[in-house]
């Protein structure tokens, strides 16, 4: 089954379009939770098994374990064996090289830590990414238009026809999707920019950082993604620490139902 | 001192702009390394003894450390440790996310592994590189103009005035360098698009990969860069596989002298 596909009947079997993303912060963990690898890893086991009946996806923010040293990435290993099987599990790590060196990040994301999807950097071009793109089972979410003031820098350019970059990007990365294993990624805090990337790349999965902790419209997201193609809302910060007290599993499940609520009833009035 | 000037003093200390990457292919090993840590360490203490008197920089390609598992981590640590303090580390990541979340690859890559400096992609603009940014004495290669084919698919688009992205990211970078710390990666398979960098970063030095195995042309790269900012030539296959025998040391001595020797010579008739 291609990574799509997977994606399309998770999300529809769970009922869900709510991705969890573990950025796990050490300076953040609750009270009583040490700075440790254990720690790590009972700290996000806790997370798992109290959210991921509502959750369609977790994605690990891989720049947080690796700032933790060599046990992090030991604990990012760890965790991603804990993630339940009915739902997907992307690396967040924003990888991007040439075609000899992707073939590396490749193996590394989907072979030696298992994950069943990556996100990554278009600036290579396609044939550099193609690594990544010939694996149907496993998928790429490429970033398009992020949810960062910096953002406008170069992805707003506009070329000679007056188009922006971000959406010869997902123009491109529409074309690349031979094996409906593309996706692309997509900040919640310009819905408007949403908009037009869902205009020409109909059928691509969006994955949509930037509600909760960066402030994004989730009715106003969700509208402009529409309901043709799956749609991965993330959120982080707000519900792994919803609680720094030894509550923060149960406070953490508050979050993510109310958010699997909000994103379910935006969705039934989105068109 | 800044990272750019230390780059400096190092090229002229040891009259060199050999940047030796460290591609570390299992598969491409000498016969009788084991594809193990402790092989993976042995090969490259064996390269780096071998050839840091000709060398100002190390490259190590973190990719191909990322696929051989925690043990190729743990390897590129102790590689690290290997390099002599006179020459400059660069670890070849191609990092790039949102500022909050870069915050912990400059950790990982500065603090916890310790190098020099990184690669990273221009993608997410000024702003989230702002914490390899901020840190002076370490130096931050922001990718402009790549050495593979599918670069042209966006490096090479015109904005509205005409003006190439990877022009207007150059432009950006030199802008960016308040604190002496920016470079650009332009590959040595355009010289062309080269000299046209150098036209609008005249002060930023230069990391050139596509030498050797990639087929770029020395003379007209080393002309194309000029002699105003220090450039750092890459090989890695070239010099790490010279020879697939017991033997490779001494081989990968010579392709490094011989490396050398061409562009001392490229640079003393470059103006």
């Amino acid at each position: 089954m291609s990574f799509n596909a997977r994606l399309r009947q998770t999300c529809a079997k769970k009922n869900s379009a709510l991705c969890i993303g573990l950025d796990v912060d050490l300076a953040r963990l609750p009270t009583g939770i040490p700075a440790t690898r254990e720690g790590v890893v009972h700290f996000c086991r806790e997370i798992i098994e109290a959210t991921h009946q509502f959750a369609a996806a977790y994605k690990p923010n891989v720049a947080f374990f690796e700032s933790m040293g060599m046990w992090g990435l030991e604990a990012l290993e760890e965790v991603r064996g804990q993630i339940p099987a009915d739902v997907v599990t992307i690396a967040d790590a924003k990888r991007g090289d040439i075609d000899s060196t992707n073939v590396h990040y490749a193996v590394a994301v989907f072979d030696v830590l298992g994950f069943d999807a990556v996100t990554a950097h278009p600036y290579l071009g396609a044939e550099s990414l193609e690594p990544f793109l010939s694996r149907p089972d496993r998928g790429v979410f490429v970033l398009c238009r992020t949810s960062n003031p910096g953002a406008r820098d170069f992805q707003d350019l506009r070329n000679e026809t007056g188009e922006r970059l971000y959406i010869t990007v997902a123009k491109a990365v529409q074309s690349w999707n031979v094996n409906d294993n593309c996706g692309l990624v997509t900040g919640a805090t310009y819905p408007e920019e949403l908009a037009e990337v869902r205009q020409v790349a109909p059928y691509l999965p969006l994955l949509i950082p930037g509600i909760g902790a960066q402030g994004g419209d989730l009715p106003a997201t969700v509208q402009a993604a529409g309901t043709a193609a799956p749609m991965l809302i993330n959120a982080s910060r707000s519900i792994l620490y919803a609680s720094n007290e030894n509550d923060f599993a149960e406070a953490a499940a508050t979050a993510a139902t109310k958010l699997h609520t909000d994103i379910n009833q935006a969705l039934a009035i989105a068109t």
